[in-house]
């Protein structure tokens, strides 16, 4: 196939016009202020379907025309079986959708809401693409890559135009990096009229095939992991993807699932958005150091996608509380007497300790006869604050260990 | 004291101009599906310091002038107080807050983080407004009033301003009313030169102090009680406020807490938005339909605040999960017997269902001898679907009920 050019990033743009969202750049002052640079967020995390794959699904569906009269398969982790889905509806043919088993829910609902057949598919995204381009050739149905496609490339570009428009002196863009298709779109958006723009794409350390492949000169497959940036989780470069990144983008960097999360709980604590975990790798990637803002003009953040069930959303806000001191897990013994138990929790309320479960234990605990133990679950204001309540514990004679 | 006017809001501008952002208008196509009308957001959630508060607080402090040079005092939940501490901290004053100590954390963090001196007020917010207009006049400071103050309301009423040139079509704004400052200040600034929009407020249904105030013409106070929409629970209308809404006010509407949390759910999975229990009242007004879409035009849902705790985002999530059948709790009995748990698990895997958490239960239930039961939590896609997953584990031969 043929590798996609700003040109095309400009007729995608005229494809994707009537429906999808100008996403709104805002500025962060927390991110300002954590790493002393004038950083942007471009919330793409607000776009229709939740993330930016439906400019490349729009700009591919056009480009396909009558070709995807039959109907339109996609494999993916989600976002871009939801874009397709979307896409395809708007055009009014058919659509079908591999996704993992491992799927958000969300997702899959999103799917089904606007027609498409969802099928469940392999474990990896690699996996239900392979699947989804097997069902088209035996179908009959125009298949829809997530990255490896000019058209789809050029859709993922049109971010880029307008952050050109929304951000007059850009001078470093941080993108999310799976198969390639957002960040090398960008990038040829970006270098096409500003090729001192700093390009800094990011991956999620668990699933980082591009670092190897770069240093080996073509894509290189790693084995599939789990992360919780699912929507950047690939094995494998595209091999229209590859090229472009290799000679666009700047710099790539990689971020742990541990600051993955804490990015999520940044993003929503304090800037007041849902993002999904691949799209929240490069407010990580600033938050560890790896990436940094540009020392002048400002740096934009992709924020690319949106999409957490509920669920997942409050086990990472669970998780942020514990690691934050926010949340204390404590283990003592209390006497096996009436009352005992209310003289603790008594203790706790008193030294501000609000208590979210208390649960007794009895198995693989050495007690002694007229001894019981107890698990208490406390929220605290803060990590100082749950070492007074441990204190206050101690000082009215209880032993207290700290369970994390 | 002197009743604000459309003029005060243009005034009011000049000042917040260089600090308040101008937070961005979405479209929203799920209220728009879900209801049949025109609906657009006002994401004021995205606004610094997280809420609407800082229009007043800036635009106060401007008023005050050199008589808020010895420091000032607000009462509040928390974003008043926030938004007190970041205008004292632009103009350099000392900054003092009472709070009640059942304020988010997040809220008191702000506020501490801007440099002001927190207080742990009384339990309402009431009393919090109370101690801090005492302590205003025995330390000589000046006392910013959260909501009953002409010039705090005319700051809050610049976001109507925006409005009027954000939706050019605009028919029906849905605001949320605690106190009255945003209602008013929006409705003084939008019927001026817009008499024909409506103007419908919504009170959460647990402390909503607004309609018997209204039906009796005068404002009269109710008991304090916990809602999940902390920032709007004013025992009693202001006294500038009230005739201001009483006037300009089209409808006052209330809803009950469960619903406000389904919308804040609703916000973070759909809309991907944060948004506080005060600051989503006006969805959930939408949803259960105590407000309704205007015929023509577009409807402009204030969304008034972010500042939601991860810890309070985590359990409005998890209830949600549990609510929609996405999250089942099931007791069942299983034989006492090595192998039996790891059975029961393999059924549930095999029908689906994803296991979060499982507990031997000893106490209080009727057991046989050689019998045991297990509680188990479990993550499924739908309703339907968990329901499938209990029809799975009965044709097993297990007896599971549901636990809620």
């Amino acid at each position: 196939m043929r590798a996609p050019t700003a040109a095309d990033v400009e007729q995608a743009r005229r494809f994707v016009a009537d429906v999808v969202r100008a996403t709104p750049v805002l500025e962060s002052w927390t991110l300002a202020e954590r790493t002393g640079g004038s950083v942007v967020l471009k919330t793409e995390s607000l776009q229709r379907t939740g993330s930016f794959k439906i400019r490349g699904a729009i700009a591919k569906l056009a480009a396909l025309g009558p070709a995807a009269a039959g109907g339109v398969v996609a494999g993916s982790a989600g976002n871009h079986a939801w874009a397709v889905a979307f896409a395809a509806r708007q055009r009014g043919v058919p659509c079908e959708v591999f996704m993992p088993p491992e799927a958000p829910l969300g997702k899959v609902e999103g799917c089904r809401s606007l027609g498409a057949t969802v099928v469940e598919g392999g474990a990896s995204v690699d996996a239900c693409v392979a699947q989804a381009r097997e069902r088209a050739v035996t179908a009959g149905m125009a298949f829809v890559h997530p990255f490896d496609d000019p058209d789809v490339v050029a859709g993922q570009g049109t971010l880029g135009l307008e952050l050109l428009e929304q951000v007059p002196d850009l001078t470093k863009v941080i993108v999310p990096l799976g198969g390639g298709g957002l960040a090398s779109g960008v990038a040829l958006a970006v270098k096409a009229s500003r090729p001192e723009v700093e390009i800094v794409a990011v991956q999620a350390e668990a699933v980082a095939a591009w670092p190897g492949s770069l240093s080996s000169g073509h894509p290189v497959e790693i084995p599939a992991a789990t992360t919780i940036a699912d929507g950047i989780a690939l094995k494998r470069p595209g091999d229209i993807t590859f090229p472009l990144v290799k000679q666009l983008v700047d710099q790539v960097v990689t971020v742990p699932e541990d600051e993955i999360a804490e990015a999520m709980v940044l993003l929503a604590e304090r800037t007041k958005l849902v993002v999904e975990g691949a799209g929240a790798v490069g407010v990580a990637a600033l938050l560890t150091g790896v990436a940094t803002p540009a020392a002048r003009g400002t740096t934009c953040v992709i924020l690319s996608g949106g999409n957490v069930d509920a669920g997942l959303l409050a086990s990472v806000a669970r998780l942020h509380e514990s690691r934050s001191g926010r949340r204390l897990v404590l283990f003592t013994r209390i006497p096996d007497r009436p009352g005992a138990l209310a003289r603790l929790l008594a203790a706790v309320g008193e030294a501000g300790g609000n208590l979210i479960d208390v649960e007794h234990v009895r198995e693989g605990v050495a007690l002694h006869v007229r001894e019981t133990a107890v698990q208490l679950v406390l929220e605290t204001r803060s990590r100082e604050h749950a070492e007074l309540v441990v204190g206050a514990l101690e000082l009215a004679g209880y032993s207290p260990e700290q369970i994390s």
